[in-house]
């Protein structure tokens, strides 16, 4: 079948194929083809001069045909709302490295834009365009995940019990930032939680982080941010429509570039960070670093996130099937210069 | 030969084939075939048996065999040294949406690990992987662009007079950059410029800059960045040397990640921004609209980078060829509060 295929390849690429190799090695067909899938026994004399014919003739097994053959196209499908936001930068950097290491390509798609791009992503899988997913994105059609049965993994969501999910301990994160605040003796504070619409471990951070500040009778409010918005126009507007609430608070708990929206508008507002408001923020990407007071931060670990999605993916790929499989990485807290240690 | 392929295909798979829909629509395999393919004339009725049939058999073309019958895949490489930085970041941002409006799909390569890597991107345009390659990377051997004959778009890159470059006017941003700090009244100027190594436009910027200062008597310390470092560990590096060789300077031009590295030791080290020392970035991503103060800069079109580069390198798929094609695109200074004006 694989000759075949490449027969007419070759026709239309008028290169060298399978069949002269084999006519130039003066081998069979069905040899050469064994020793390129090898999916068989291949004389070691009989290589040489199989090799021998390809270097003559500058073949090159043509790697569309080969993959139509195995089924598999080498490709992985990463899907995130939208690259440009740190943390699925730093996310994307680290999954390509692993994915490379591991023999694959990856297909980005900036799902927030469209979305139907989700689901023709996930089709894809179906089409045999892609081996396996894996999906960061936060959108709200857990159903089309369902019918699916082929490899993905998820970052950070619920997609059905058959798909396995990465993600950290948020609810150990949660209570990091409660705590890292309640120490620096934050009695008003403002959190700035996600949008609880979707099914995700990340509320669970949220959960904790109120109930250890109800537990130690500190006052919160609570800001539930729109679905699905990681952009900084809309970080802006939300400080914007903060302040122009006038609510009082000395403490912050918000994802890094919210944080940090958060934080320069209260320096311009000529407040003092640690000494009148103290920021947490969530996530840790190298943004955190980058500005002035560094932000203290309940650290994600990215590039571990990213080994473990892969490495699932791979035992998805081999045919191993999970089911409610769970992998929680723990996160730590990084003290920088906004709070008070 | 697409029926012949299809029908492989379908065996391995034991799916509905174009045989099967043939069959049931009482049509010959070769008016399927027209039909899928939009080559030749297809009577309305027919149509509808057709369509009837597929739905029935629930028959979805496969697109790994089509892509094969029409010698395309529909998947283009992107190449950037490290998509974590803003400006890729971006700009793989907007490229994976200028390409999905087109029809294609993106692969992404992070090329500043491995060297290998990018050439064995390269190397898929061969072997009928993927259709066209966008690459913004800074790697060295020239030589290998050269050999190939495919569609290729440079990014801000030299590699030879067939592979179209798009970039902006980067002497242009040079002068807006020198004559803002000269405004201020700097005379003292620390200006990191990239390595020389590469043959890129991005040079004229430095070249620019030193000829406005050196023609206004103003005194510059340049200092050469290595080669394909962008990571913020080597940006702090650089910037822990400069302070240790205690360089006097009142003015700064940098890259945006190491402009706000350096403001932020400044601003540790008890200066003020921007009335002791001037910062002005070069890029304008979003990190430097996040510091406080925010940074002047002089802003690249990333948007429109990127949808030029889509733009010719579906030309170059079309057919057309270039010869010495650059596409230069404007810049601007976007006037932050690192600079007095």
């Amino acid at each position: 079948m694989f000759e075949r295929l490449e027969h007419f390849f070759r026709r239309w690429n008028k290169v060298a194929g399978i069949k002269d190799v084999a006519k130039r090695a003066r081998v069979g067909v069905g040899t050469v083809s064994r020793m390129l899938n090898d999916s068989g026994y291949v004389a070691e004399g009989t290589r040489e001069k199989i090799e021998i014919a390809m270097k003559e003739l500058n073949y090159t097994p043509n790697e569309l045909a080969r993959n139509l053959y195995h089924k598999r196209t080498g490709i992985i499908a990463v899907l995130v709302p939208n690259v440009s936001n740190p943390f699925f930068s730093e996310f994307v950097d680290h999954v390509e490295a692993e994915l490379y290491e591991t023999g694959f390509k990856m297909m980005l798609c900036n799902a927030a834009k469209a979305c139907s791009a989700e689901r023709e992503y996930l089709d894809m899988l179906n089409r045999h365009i892609v081996d396996g997913v894996i999906t960061g994105v936060h959108s709200l059609d857990v159903e089309e995940y369902k019918k699916i049965h082929k490899p993905i993994v998820a970052l950070d969501r619920y997609l059905g019990e058959h798909i396995p999910v990465v993600a950290v301990d948020h609810k150990e994160g949660g209570r990091l930032a409660a705590e890292t605040l309640i120490d620096c003796g934050c009695r008003k504070i403002l959190h700035f939680k996600g949008a609880t619409a979707v099914k995700s471990p990340y509320h669970d951070r949220h959960y904790e982080f109120e109930r250890v500040m109800k537990k130690n009778q500190v006052e919160t409010y609570s800001y539930e941010l729109e679905w699905n918005r990681f952009d900084s126009e809309y970080y802006r507007e939300v400080v914007a429509d903060v302040f122009s609430k006038e609510i009082d608070f000395d403490g912050v708990f918000a994802v890094d570039e919210l944080a940090i929206e958060c934080m320069n508008e209260a320096i311009r507002r000529h407040f003092k960070v640690p000494r009148d408001v103290k920021f947490v923020a969530y996530d840790g990407t190298f943004i955190t670093e980058m500005v002035e007071p560094k932000m203290t931060a309940v650290v994600q670990p990215i590039a571990s996130l990213a080994k473990e999605s892969v490495r699932l993916l791979n035992e998805l790929i081999g045919g191993r099937e999970y089911k409610n499989k769970r992998v929680v990485l723990g996160v730590q807290i990084r003290k920088g210069n906004t709070t008070i240690s």
